[in-house]
């Protein structure tokens, strides 16, 4: 028997985001009874671009559906591909823009990748990369908190961390880590080609990743708790680099 | 870990009030063999709503009963209290600081309020305002989410965020909105005594909260995704908050 790859995508605006995104999806699943709200404009799509539908009852609905959140619908979709550090490059060469990369090592909660995927697609970034190993993938549950993000922010996975910061750095990024020992962002200069590095939820950047930054910014935290959330943080740190670009440049968005 | 203090709840009654309140239940103790009566009642809602359980046996239970009065059933609760807002006031007046309250209008999810809290005290912010109905209160998730700082985030309910709003007019906060249909935060004054109010996940502000806003802010998204997380959203616009007042008042931190 040939396997074939396929992703389920699952919940309203996830699978919504899948048809407006062109992707190839072979099915789509919908609980019986489901016809309100969003479900309505995706059978209307589905039916336009001729993707199988198939209304199934509600156990066997729920047998398929991997996550809390599907909302009486799931598509079975060609296996999204993860892109290459050359594509998030080239990405950025045409559009004429300075790198913008978000790494991620070792970030293990789903809901945390998912909604830095949210936020990177909002920065406008050019690409996210993650480790291959003991990090989270690109899962039905991160495309769901995503809101369907998945579909639109490159995303490479590469053997090693490290090496590739190393790479970057020899494309003229500078690679700037989040962790405590770090200057306060808002007196440091996020301008130019960057990397921006954030650590695991438990385990922060690690010893090498933290030596191979450039340098290191930490949020001022005012109150007693040491950290916030990766997720958070990434957002924080992204929208500052994204607001002083905005303004070394005059540009407005 | 951060060890959180505890109240211990004793007898059928006072445990199912407790419960009925929705007061943060961390573990409830049964005496082995009681399933009569009220206790039926109060495994059925603890099932419902995900509160772990343990059977124990007759020794183990009376060392751990404080009363007489346990009959047969015992509650660990988190002991936070809510504040009101004229606590939340009244801090920020103590630290002699311009007032800096976030307002949740129906959060529903927990991993949202427990990171906004998390993020709460990383900004020094006063308080925290929640609804007292379809809202998401303090549970032992949103506590564990939070990190801890729901033990040091001043968090007040209110039975009517509109007419709260209004009263925090009256103290001289401006009540900034984040919404869609807002100016680019990046280009607005967020300085002096504000409230920042974020809606919920799926609902936004609320037709009416809308309204009573001052003024309305928007998160530039250069992606094809049309919002981000709630507590991504809410964290993003309070550093800047933070971040234009340093800037204002040439503080560091």
């Amino acid at each position: 028997m040939i396997k074939i790859n396929e992703d389920q995508i699952e919940g309203r605006n996830p699978v919504w985001e899948a048809l407006r995104a062109n992707r190839p999806i072979n099915k789509i699943y919908i609980k019986k009874g489901e016809h309100r709200g969003k479900i309505t404009a995706i059978i209307d799509r589905a039916k336009k671009t001729g993707i199988p539908m198939l209304e199934i009852d509600e156990d066997t609905f729920l047998s398929m559906a991997q996550t809390p959140g599907h909302q009486g619908v799931l598509a079975k979709a060609a296996s999204k591909n993860y892109s290459s550090v050359e594509d998030i490059l080239k990405r950025a060469r045409e559009l004429n823009e300075d790198p913008f990369i978000i790494i991620l090592n070792e970030l293990t909660d789903p809901q945390n990748f998912g909604s830095i995927l949210r936020t990177a697609d909002g920065l406008g970034a050019h690409g996210v990369i993650i480790p291959k190993h003991r990090a989270c993938g690109i899962t039905p549950a991160v495309a769901k908190v995503s809101s369907g993000a998945v579909e639109y922010v490159k995303v490479a996975r590469v053997t090693n961390i490290a090496r590739t910061m190393d790479e970057l750095k020899k494309e003229g990024l500078w690679i700037i880590g989040a962790d405590i020992d770090g200057k306060n962002y808002l007196e440091v200069d996020l301008t130019g080609p960057v990397a921006l590095v954030i650590g695991g939820e438990d385990k922060g950047l690690g010893r090498l990743v933290k030596q191979k930054c450039d340098f290191l910014v930490r949020i001022p935290l005012r109150g007693r708790i040491t950290s916030l959330n990766a997720a958070v943080a990434a957002s924080i740190l992204g929208y500052d680099i994204l607001r002083q670009r905005l303004t070394n440049h005059g540009e407005t968005i």
